[in-house]
């Protein structure tokens, strides 16, 4: 467990989307390092309140609460997302306003406050589109296939324009599938959080599509150390893919959170494949391992254990704060 | 000069800029094929009025209007740029409401009323940003330095994605820097009209920078056949650079267009560079080459002689019916 760093004690630390899966993480990190953190979206659905964090729950498209929170702040990390890439594709132009619209009024506040350092979280998983082959380069064409793809990638490029008009500094980081205990099992997005939660209740797992599509899949304590790395790294990349590089299918994937967790016969009913979904997304994580010294440190099948063991304790209860219950009481 | 072509004759045609400088031309191009021609946009500056054109005198942004000029339109167009490379980084959020997010609720329209064929004028001059080499290739990687390019770019996306997701026909056409008879010399985009036209009075012509800055000039006559040839294409690629494939230096085109024109010796004024220029842009064209037999057939002299020639009729004017006039009276 770290202890309070040098160079994050006292700084204060904006995390957009700190309510989230990814970002209830983050924000224990930066505590932990010592970081005056702010958190700024939903509350949490999962990961405990904590009392040393600054909650700011406000919509994303509210300016004013927005620039309160910018006020003072020396790094941001957007983790603030728009729906899922299936969810996106249904109205494209609301998903470029809540996505790449309401983030460059952001990034309009953070040059006015002179934020100091932007980390944005990107999407590994959707910006490439289907590749032509894997692992994935940062350098690789980018032709997503989701309008969640294309508006991730618009940010980035806006991000790129700052930085050349007005030496705007930040990073993006590309983030294949991550997955670990907080992921809620009731959403479209987090394939073995919604696995895990079906096996430890004997449900039937559903699969789009016949289980052979690629996925790289990380675990989010790797993906926090990442997170801080690239807000602490001060050299000429701007762009990480940052993933485990190795390709599990679907029904590897299935099979062993079977294994892990102890479940001898699996169900499977597989349904239609989803056009939103790449045949193969792995990436090449070399850059991040160069660079940043970041690399996967858990392996696979101990990140879903401690999943499962996350899980056992969530579906033990009665009923969630929130979420689709529907689904619990099935 | 073309005549009736089976292609064309009597299929609804919309050009969204029609009043534009390329697409004034196209609207021509089109008419002489014996296409139906609707016009959408501002009535042209400089273009004589054609009766055989219906003219939408409309807003892009007005929705009703743009719904009833695509209904049984079976090609569509799209010029309708959003302000200039300069002009788009004061204000990146309004460029991409009025780019991308107007495009998107076009898209819309033409999914809806089975529109066949969708040209999209994307910029091959802005998309790219910083070349790491010239001639520059579509496969190039895409990094703009101005809104107006990030917006190009992301119209592009959408087209890719909407093209995967629903089969749409579309095809874009990266530009190079076009000139011709037609163009304003008032605006900041256009740098051979402006040249011209200082010229032409015996003004100085001001450069920013050192006038070492590289660009890719395509006649507009070239760049109409290209139009009508990538609505024709029926093959698989989507993408196209469509320019000159040459490069010429702002002092070779100021030097040039004073000896095509007749001006012994004329005066520069240098000005500071400006951060939204890439030192460097030619267009590498040869898969517009291969897959559309197109090429360029004007050399650039006669066609900076042509353009001499209109304006020649144009600083004629008492003054201008619009533009700056401020400019004229000068």
């Amino acid at each position: 467990m770290e202890t309070e760093d040098g160079r994050w004690a006292g700084r204060t630390c904006l995390v957009l989307g700190g309510g989230g899966f990814m970002g209830s993480w983050l924000v224990d990190a930066l505590v932990r390092r010592g970081a005056e953190v702010r958190a700024y979206g939903r509350i949490s659905q999962f990961a405990p309140r904590r009392e040393d964090v600054t909650w700011l729950v406000n919509d994303f498209a509210d300016r004013v609460a927005l620039a309160r929170a910018i006020e003072g702040a020396e790094v941001v990390f957007h983790l603030l997302g728009a729906g899922t890439p299936e969810s996106s594709n249904a109205d494209p132009y609301a998903n470029l306003l809540a996505g790449p619209g309401a983030t460059l009024q952001l990034l309009n506040l953070c040059r006015s406050e002179g934020v100091r350092r932007f980390v944005f979280a990107s999407s590994g998983g959707t910006v490439y589109g289907i590749p032509q082959s894997t692992p994935i380069p940062e350098s690789a064409p980018t032709h997503p296939i989701s309008a969640y793809g294309v508006a991730k990638l618009t940010i980035e490029k806006y991000l790129h324009l700052l930085g050349h008009l007005h030496g705007f500094d930040y990073a993006v980081m590309r983030i294949s599938n991550p997955f670990g205990p907080r992921q809620s099992p009731f959403r479209r997005q987090g394939l073995i959080a919604a696995i895990l939660y079906k096996l430890l209740r004997g449900a039937p797992v559903e699969i789009w599509g016949d289980g052979s599509v690629v996925r790289d899949f990380l675990y989010v304590g790797d993906l926090v150390e990442a997170f801080v790395r690239v807000a602490e790294y001060g050299g000429p990349v701007r762009v990480f893919n940052i993933g485990s590089g190795q390709g599990l299918s679907v029904n590897e994937v299935v099979h062993g959170a079977a294994a892990a967790i102890g479940c001898a016969d699996p169900r499977i009913v597989y349904k239609p494949g989803r056009q939103v979904d790449a045949p193969a997304n792995v990436l090449d994580v070399s850059l991040a391992a160069r660079e940043l010294g970041w690399r996967v440190e858990t392996p696979w099948a101990e990140g879903v254990r401690t999943t499962a063991d996350w899980m056992r304790g969530l579906t033990g209860r009665a009923s969630p704060k929130r979420g689709r219950e529907g689904d619990l009481a099935k």
